[in-house]
């Protein structure tokens, strides 16, 4: 039931004759979109899909629902195509909102303090952001970066980074723009959830990071997953997480806009984490208001991420840094190998799913650079 | 001779019929370049044209050159035409390229330091992202954005910004795309030059930049000038900077990739600074290089910016956070009044010229947000 009626994600493919077109995920077979509006459609794209609004997305959905239902339509094998990124990317942004990565950073980078969260972590969600060019869809290859961090000697070198990590997150895509778009209005411009890898090379970022936050240890790369699920199928995971201090009154949580998601991370096919997004502390609604608060206005196709998924346990935490405390605790994979960082070769695959419904994976195997 | 036949910038303008159309700007007039490439300048922007690189532009060069001499072709007066975005954005980059700009912030921010640069600053031009869909053209009125800072009775607020801060920067737009691009290929993706404004909301940025940098302090606008300067046209202001310690091998400057342009930064009219480019510590090449060494590319479109461009002297600095010491040593205006920060109303115009050619101004008008 992980791809059934009550899912259908979409995406965009390339199939065995090298044509681009819009689909929707039915079990493990995919529908052309364009069959059920040819003209929204017609690009190979979901750019004008997304543009379109909850209208269009509602009415799409329920004509998918028929066309399926009333077995209209051939559906192509899911094997015999090739998923690519399914919008033009806009702005991409990430956040930080999970308190419990967020505490973990600052206990690992800035112990001795006495609330490991920084002065303004919870007024705001914190983000910053990032580079749209490097998105890629998931099962792209991901080429080791190299930068400038101080070597085992001591002065600072350019060299491949030794310190490759994952970060699994959950990205938002947009669609109809706007601004100063408040909590209550989040659904009108947020079309649907996709699972992201946000590859991180924490020697790198940490070398350059002073004074104005990440850059290279981050560009290099950001896996997307192929398929977006819309909010509409996920209406039964739904949850509203409570803040203390309450948010000022234009980041006030207006309703549920909590998702009840369970991930899974793992390496080479083990199991290392399984984070809970039900947690997070600031809600994508939240970190929409925030993010056009100052007048900023998101474009169709605009993707923000919520930063690593960690929750309380260890065996929840999202990324390697935390899970290997900064590489202090290397943890064993299922075959006899440890990891404190990642290694060349080595295949990430992050999983989600909020009960019956199945999330795409976002998947990527390091090469060496 | 500001805009005479050794300039010839690029832009994209609306004409009084409303239609849009790529030009070059000779005098107080424009050409339409559809007249000397109707297939390459056929969408109105010079999206086309960038991507072409190098001996396209100057093909084209040298036939505007032709045409303008020959006389051969009606110009339209610059005055009935308005100027929008040339091209479709990309990623937009923020570097902070200027030694005393950064040694000034170090100065304001971490007093007491013995070295106000970071560790980092001397091995890599230090960058950041920034939000490609808050880049506007040259004379949009700029909104004062609001965001959350602490008030004056202590607790944080969300209010108006009482910091608002100009920019005074140096933007350079990639052609062709690329990654791990050398310094001595940096001609090979690098199309031209435009001054770039990017406004500052110095109490959002102070108050959310921890951990991960600016974001909404930056994000709300970033003003793009209208005209871009071919680098062919600056070959005569080329300048080579020395650095120490030498970088690392993949970001020594290999020619002279630093440019002597004279900034003004004006406010209603008045002068308040006159920053030297032509002794900015790392130079265009240099920025471009970084910028792709972890394996990140470029795109057609992308822009990066110098960051403030500041010099010695304090009637070279380049923002008011360095000209009024943040905000303890207020600059008088000719008309009687003072200012430590922006007002509305204010109008900022920064403007620079490299002996007889001038690059085209950046100018913006705060608005009450």
């Amino acid at each position: 039931m992980g791809w059934g009626i009550g899912n259908l994600p979409y995406g965009s493919v390339v199939g065995p004759d090298g044509r681009r077109f819009a689909a929707v995920r039915f079990g493990d077979a995919v529908l052309e979109l364009a069959r059920v509006d040819a003209d929204l459609f017609a690009a190979g794209g979901l750019d004008r899909f997304l543009a379109a609004g909850p209208a269009t997305w509602s009415r799409v959905r329920a004509e998918v629902v028929d066309t399926l239902t009333a077995d209209r339509h051939p559906l192509v094998p899911l094997a015999d195509v090739t998923p690519v990124l399914p919008f033009a990317i806009g702005d991409y942004v990430d956040f930080f909102a999970s308190e419990h990565h967020a505490a973990n950073c600052g206990r690992i980078f800035r112990p001795g303090n006495t609330d490991p969260l920084s002065a303004n972590w919870r007024h705001q969600p914190i983000g910053y952001d990032g580079r749209a060019g490097s998105v890629v869809v998931s099962g792209t290859d991901i080429a080791r970066p190299s930068g400038q961090f101080p070597g085992d000697d001591g002065p600072i070198g350019f060299a491949p980074t030794r310190r490759l990590d994952l970060e699994a997150e959950v990205a938002f895509v947009v669609g109809p723009p706007g601004t100063r778009i408040a909590v209550a209005e989040a659904d009108e411009h947020v079309f649907g959830v996709c699972l992201l890898n946000d590859w991180s090379a924490r020697d790198i970022q940490a070398f350059e990071s002073a004074p104005l936050g990440p850059f290279l240890g981050k560009s290099f790369a950001t896996s997307l997953a192929a398929w977006i699920t819309p909010l509409e199928a996920l209406a039964a995971a739904r949850t509203r997480v409570p803040q203390d201090p309450e948010p000022l009154p234009h980041l006030r949580e207006t309703g549920a806009h909590g998702l009840r998601l369970d991930l899974a991370v793992s390496i080479n096919g083990q199991v290392v984490a399984r984070p809970e997004f039900g947690s997070m502390y600031w809600s994508y609604a939240q970190m929409l208001a925030h993010l056009t608060s100052n007048g900023a206005a998101v474009r169709t196709g605009d993707v923000f991420a919520s930063g690593t998924v960690s929750g309380p346990a260890r065996g929840q935490r999202g990324c390697l840094l935390e899970l290997t405390w900064n590489g202090a605790e290397p943890i064993e994979l299922g075959d006899g190998t440890s990891r404190t960082w990642l290694e060349d070769g080595d295949e990430v695959v992050v999983s989600a799913h909020a009960g019956d419904i199945t999330l795409g994976e976002v998947a990527g195997r390091i090469t060496r650079g």
